[in-house]
């Protein structure tokens, strides 16, 4: 059974993300706002179970969680008034993953966001090294 | 039901990928490798079907295709001694998708395979503004 958004506080690895964070949430996953977004509508989606790598997920757990990630893709796509989505997993940290609990990077892409197209992903990483506890 | 890989080829935007080039298949998705790899072991894996964007995906072709990048993720990781992997839907022409077909960029991640991690993302564009027709 879905759960609503903004109904219970979650776990990112060692952090909580506060209900009020929170703005859509399934079962398995939920997606939450950024703290240090490097576009505008740049928002995580996770599994609610904590674990750090996205072969721990159960087959359940990557459906539901991708699913959550298109939804989210398409609502911020539109909100933003963007056309295209950066969609990333930085799976373990040497792929630069600083928090050890999976997360979809989603971002909205819109024309000069950035000079050139793939600095969004120097930002994410600036943005995580300055992330503070939630 | 599952085909094998190998059997048939593949539609990939207005490319057609042979057989020979498909390492892993299901009913919806499969998995072949990258033309111009820009680590050892960068595959990519597609829908079956020929959509540009995420969200033209439906729920199985969702679920399918990231249960099968699961798999090949672990795979290609174990394969090449990896222990993380980039994980990344440039999705639309904005995010940097050359090709107008739904693709996960897989790439098993090893120590100092980049000066600074997210070099990997420009060599990605680097390596499709190469890309010969297949």
């Amino acid at each position: 059974m879905a759960t609503q958004a903004g109904e219970k506080d979650y776990k990112f690895g060692p952090w909580t993300v506060h209900a009020y964070e929170v703005f859509a949430a399934t079962e398995l996953s939920y997606a939450f706002v950024n703290l240090k977004p490097v576009v505008p509508g740049h928002v995580l989606v996770s599994p609610a179970r904590v674990v750090p790598r996205f072969n721990d997920l159960t087959a359940a757990e990557v459906t539901d969680m991708w699913l959550l990630a298109q939804r989210v893709g398409a609502a911020v796509e539109r909100h933003f008034k963007a056309s295209s989505l950066t969609l990333a997993i930085q799976d373990g940290p040497l792929a630069g993953q600083t928090v050890p609990h999976v997360h979809i990077h989603v971002l909205p892409r819109r024309a000069g966001d950035f000079e050139k197209n793939d600095q969004v992903y120097d930002a994410i990483d600036a943005s995580a090294k300055q992330a503070v506890p939630l």
